[in-house]
Protein backbone atom coordinates (compact mmCIF):
# COMPACT_ATOMS: atom_id res chain seq x y z
CA UNK A 1 0.00 0.00 0.00
CA UNK A 2 0.92 3.74 -0.60
CA UNK A 3 0.61 4.54 3.16
CA UNK A 4 0.28 2.34 5.98
CA UNK A 5 -0.38 5.02 8.20
CA UNK A 6 -4.09 5.47 6.91
CA UNK A 7 -4.08 1.32 6.51
CA UNK A 8 -3.33 0.68 10.26
CA UNK A 9 -6.91 2.40 11.28
CA UNK A 10 -8.66 -0.81 10.28
CA UNK A 11 -6.60 -2.97 11.93
CA UNK A 12 -6.34 -0.99 15.17
CA UNK A 13 -9.89 0.85 15.23
CA UNK A 14 -11.62 -2.14 13.78
CA UNK A 15 -9.63 -5.58 14.80
CA UNK A 16 -8.51 -3.82 17.96
CA UNK A 17 -4.73 -4.92 17.30
CA UNK A 18 -1.77 -2.95 18.20
CA UNK A 19 1.11 -2.17 15.57
CA UNK A 20 4.63 -3.37 16.02
CA UNK A 21 8.06 -1.18 15.32
CA UNK A 22 8.25 -0.55 12.05
CA UNK A 23 11.15 -1.72 10.06
CA UNK A 24 12.88 -1.90 6.71
CA UNK A 25 13.19 -4.91 4.55
CA UNK A 26 13.85 -4.90 0.26
CA UNK A 27 13.29 -1.22 0.15
CA UNK A 28 10.23 -1.09 2.27
CA UNK A 29 8.59 -0.26 5.29
CA UNK A 30 6.97 -2.82 7.31
CA UNK A 31 4.78 -2.55 10.47
CA UNK A 32 3.46 -5.99 12.00
CA UNK A 33 0.06 -7.20 13.72
CA UNK A 34 0.45 -10.11 15.84
CA UNK A 35 -2.55 -12.15 16.60
CA UNK A 36 -2.64 -15.56 17.76
CA UNK A 37 0.43 -17.32 16.34
CA UNK A 38 -0.32 -15.38 13.00
CA UNK A 39 1.21 -12.24 11.72
CA UNK A 40 0.17 -9.61 9.60
CA UNK A 41 2.56 -7.26 7.60
CA UNK A 42 1.76 -3.86 6.27
CA UNK A 43 4.40 -2.96 3.80
CA UNK A 44 4.73 0.44 1.80
CA UNK A 45 7.70 1.04 -0.50
CA UNK A 46 10.58 3.22 0.54
CA UNK A 47 12.62 2.88 -2.67
CA UNK A 48 11.03 3.40 -6.14
CA UNK A 49 12.79 0.21 -7.91
CA UNK A 50 11.40 -1.82 -4.45
CA UNK A 51 9.98 -5.27 -4.91
CA UNK A 52 6.85 -3.49 -2.93
CA UNK A 53 7.23 -0.59 -5.58
CA UNK A 54 7.00 -2.86 -8.38
CA UNK A 55 4.10 -4.19 -7.33
CA UNK A 56 1.91 -1.31 -6.65
CA UNK A 57 2.76 0.04 -10.06
CA UNK A 58 1.78 -3.12 -11.67
CA UNK A 59 -1.38 -4.13 -9.74
CA UNK A 60 -1.92 -1.42 -7.32
CA UNK A 61 -2.47 -1.89 -3.57
CA UNK A 62 -3.63 -5.56 -2.38
CA UNK A 63 -2.52 -8.74 -0.89
CA UNK A 64 1.11 -9.17 -1.70
CA UNK A 65 1.94 -12.89 -0.50
CA UNK A 66 1.14 -15.30 2.02
CA UNK A 67 3.73 -16.62 4.43
CA UNK A 68 3.57 -19.88 6.11
CA UNK A 69 6.26 -21.00 8.79
CA UNK A 70 7.66 -24.66 8.64
CA UNK A 71 9.50 -26.78 10.79
CA UNK A 72 12.29 -26.81 8.68
CA UNK A 73 13.20 -24.46 5.49
CA UNK A 74 15.37 -26.54 3.81
CA UNK A 75 14.01 -29.60 3.95
CA UNK A 76 10.66 -27.68 2.72
CA UNK A 77 12.44 -26.15 -0.30
CA UNK A 78 13.54 -29.41 -1.28
CA UNK A 79 9.87 -30.61 -1.14
CA UNK A 80 8.93 -27.49 -3.14
CA UNK A 81 11.87 -29.52 -6.11
CA UNK A 82 10.55 -32.72 -5.84
CA UNK A 83 7.23 -31.79 -6.37
CA UNK A 84 7.98 -29.36 -9.23
CA UNK A 85 7.36 -26.21 -8.09
CA UNK A 86 9.44 -22.76 -9.19
CA UNK A 87 11.28 -21.38 -6.61
CA UNK A 88 12.78 -17.46 -6.07
CA UNK A 89 14.66 -18.56 -4.04
CA UNK A 90 16.62 -21.70 -4.50
CA UNK A 91 18.06 -20.84 -0.86
CA UNK A 92 16.77 -19.37 2.06
CA UNK A 93 17.96 -15.59 2.65
CA UNK A 94 17.28 -13.17 5.47
CA UNK A 95 13.74 -11.55 5.63
CA UNK A 96 12.20 -9.30 8.23
CA UNK A 97 12.50 -10.29 11.52
CA UNK A 98 16.12 -11.83 11.62
CA UNK A 99 14.09 -14.78 9.87
CA UNK A 100 15.45 -17.14 6.98
CA UNK A 101 13.08 -16.63 3.95
CA UNK A 102 12.60 -18.31 0.61
CA UNK A 103 9.74 -17.54 -1.57
CA UNK A 104 7.99 -19.91 -4.16
CA UNK A 105 7.38 -18.32 -7.32
CA UNK A 106 3.36 -17.58 -8.20
CA UNK A 107 3.32 -19.11 -11.45
CA UNK A 108 3.56 -22.70 -9.95
CA UNK A 109 0.81 -22.12 -6.95
CA UNK A 110 -2.20 -20.42 -8.91
CA UNK A 111 -1.08 -17.03 -9.17
CA UNK A 112 -0.28 -16.55 -5.44
CA UNK A 113 3.42 -15.50 -4.09
CA UNK A 114 4.12 -17.83 -1.05
CA UNK A 115 6.48 -17.38 1.47
CA UNK A 116 8.36 -20.33 3.69
CA UNK A 117 10.01 -19.35 6.59
CA UNK A 118 11.23 -21.77 9.68
CA UNK B 1 -8.26 -21.32 -8.95
CA UNK B 2 -9.57 -23.30 -11.37
CA UNK B 3 -8.65 -26.15 -10.47
CA UNK B 4 -8.18 -27.10 -6.71
CA UNK B 5 -6.71 -30.49 -7.59
CA UNK B 6 -3.80 -29.33 -8.37
CA UNK B 7 -3.35 -26.37 -6.08
CA UNK B 8 -3.84 -28.75 -3.01
CA UNK B 9 -0.76 -30.54 -3.84
CA UNK B 10 1.43 -27.55 -2.49
CA UNK B 11 -0.22 -27.56 0.94
CA UNK B 12 -0.38 -31.51 1.13
CA UNK B 13 2.86 -32.63 -0.21
CA UNK B 14 5.09 -29.10 0.91
CA UNK B 15 3.59 -27.94 4.00
CA UNK B 16 1.95 -31.45 4.99
CA UNK B 17 -1.53 -29.88 6.13
CA UNK B 18 -4.67 -32.62 5.67
CA UNK B 19 -7.49 -31.28 3.70
CA UNK B 20 -11.20 -30.95 5.10
CA UNK B 21 -13.96 -32.53 2.95
CA UNK B 22 -14.98 -29.89 0.36
CA UNK B 23 -18.33 -28.11 0.43
CA UNK B 24 -20.50 -25.77 -1.65
CA UNK B 25 -20.71 -21.98 -0.58
CA UNK B 26 -21.51 -18.94 -2.54
CA UNK B 27 -21.16 -21.52 -6.30
CA UNK B 28 -18.26 -22.29 -5.25
CA UNK B 29 -16.14 -25.65 -3.95
CA UNK B 30 -14.70 -24.99 -1.09
CA UNK B 31 -11.89 -27.12 0.53
CA UNK B 32 -10.19 -25.32 3.87
CA UNK B 33 -7.22 -26.55 5.51
CA UNK B 34 -6.78 -25.72 8.84
CA UNK B 35 -3.23 -25.43 11.00
CA UNK B 36 -3.05 -23.62 14.47
CA UNK B 37 -6.06 -21.01 14.86
CA UNK B 38 -5.61 -20.08 10.98
CA UNK B 39 -7.55 -21.72 8.11
CA UNK B 40 -7.01 -21.45 4.31
CA UNK B 41 -9.91 -21.86 1.52
CA UNK B 42 -9.31 -23.02 -1.74
CA UNK B 43 -12.49 -21.76 -3.72
CA UNK B 44 -12.91 -23.09 -7.26
CA UNK B 45 -16.30 -21.56 -9.25
CA UNK B 46 -18.79 -24.23 -10.20
CA UNK B 47 -21.52 -21.81 -11.31
CA UNK B 48 -20.12 -19.36 -14.27
CA UNK B 49 -21.77 -16.70 -12.64
CA UNK B 50 -20.46 -17.04 -8.96
CA UNK B 51 -18.34 -14.10 -7.21
CA UNK B 52 -15.62 -16.64 -7.74
CA UNK B 53 -15.96 -17.37 -11.43
CA UNK B 54 -15.94 -13.66 -11.77
CA UNK B 55 -13.01 -12.61 -9.49
CA UNK B 56 -10.99 -15.18 -11.82
CA UNK B 57 -12.46 -13.97 -14.95
CA UNK B 58 -10.89 -10.71 -14.00
CA UNK B 59 -8.14 -10.98 -12.22
CA UNK B 60 -6.71 -14.26 -12.66
CA UNK B 61 -6.16 -17.26 -10.05
CA UNK B 62 -4.90 -15.79 -6.50
CA UNK B 63 -5.54 -14.75 -2.92
CA UNK B 64 -9.15 -13.70 -3.18
CA UNK B 65 -9.88 -12.34 0.53
CA UNK B 66 -8.79 -12.65 3.72
CA UNK B 67 -11.00 -13.45 6.35
CA UNK B 68 -10.49 -11.97 10.67
CA UNK B 69 -12.22 -13.75 13.66
CA UNK B 70 -13.61 -10.67 15.83
CA UNK B 71 -15.42 -11.27 19.05
CA UNK B 72 -18.38 -10.08 18.27
CA UNK B 73 -19.11 -9.58 13.88
CA UNK B 74 -22.29 -6.93 14.84
CA UNK B 75 -19.90 -4.69 16.99
CA UNK B 76 -16.89 -4.87 14.55
CA UNK B 77 -19.31 -3.88 11.66
CA UNK B 78 -20.39 -0.64 13.81
CA UNK B 79 -17.07 0.05 14.26
CA UNK B 80 -16.18 -0.24 10.57
CA UNK B 81 -19.39 2.01 9.77
CA UNK B 82 -17.91 4.91 12.54
CA UNK B 83 -14.30 4.53 11.08
CA UNK B 84 -16.05 5.12 7.56
CA UNK B 85 -15.28 2.07 5.85
CA UNK B 86 -17.95 0.86 2.99
CA UNK B 87 -19.75 -2.83 3.55
CA UNK B 88 -20.62 -4.78 0.98
CA UNK B 89 -22.76 -6.60 3.44
CA UNK B 90 -24.54 -4.04 5.90
CA UNK B 91 -25.65 -6.95 8.12
CA UNK B 92 -23.78 -10.37 8.82
CA UNK B 93 -25.40 -13.11 6.29
CA UNK B 94 -24.45 -16.99 6.24
CA UNK B 95 -20.93 -18.19 5.21
CA UNK B 96 -19.26 -21.36 4.09
CA UNK B 97 -19.06 -23.38 7.43
CA UNK B 98 -22.57 -22.13 8.73
CA UNK B 99 -20.40 -18.89 10.23
CA UNK B 100 -21.86 -15.52 10.31
CA UNK B 101 -19.47 -13.37 7.81
CA UNK B 102 -19.52 -9.68 6.12
CA UNK B 103 -17.45 -8.47 3.81
CA UNK B 104 -15.62 -5.06 3.78
CA UNK B 105 -15.23 -3.41 0.44
CA UNK B 106 -11.33 -3.55 -0.84
CA UNK B 107 -11.97 0.44 -2.08
CA UNK B 108 -11.27 0.75 1.46
CA UNK B 109 -9.24 -1.25 2.65
CA UNK B 110 -5.87 -0.67 0.07
CA UNK B 111 -7.52 -2.91 -2.03
CA UNK B 112 -8.05 -5.97 0.13
CA UNK B 113 -11.37 -7.61 0.07
CA UNK B 114 -11.26 -7.96 3.85
CA UNK B 115 -14.10 -10.63 5.15
CA UNK B 116 -15.59 -10.60 9.48
CA UNK B 117 -16.51 -13.71 11.12
CA UNK B 118 -17.49 -14.25 14.84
Amino acid sequence: MEDITAALTFYTEVLGLAPGRPEMSDGAMIVSLHFGDTEVELLEPRTPDSPIARFLAKRGPGIHHICYRVPDLDEALDSCRRAGYQLVDQQPRPGAGGRRVAFVHPKSTSGILIELTD
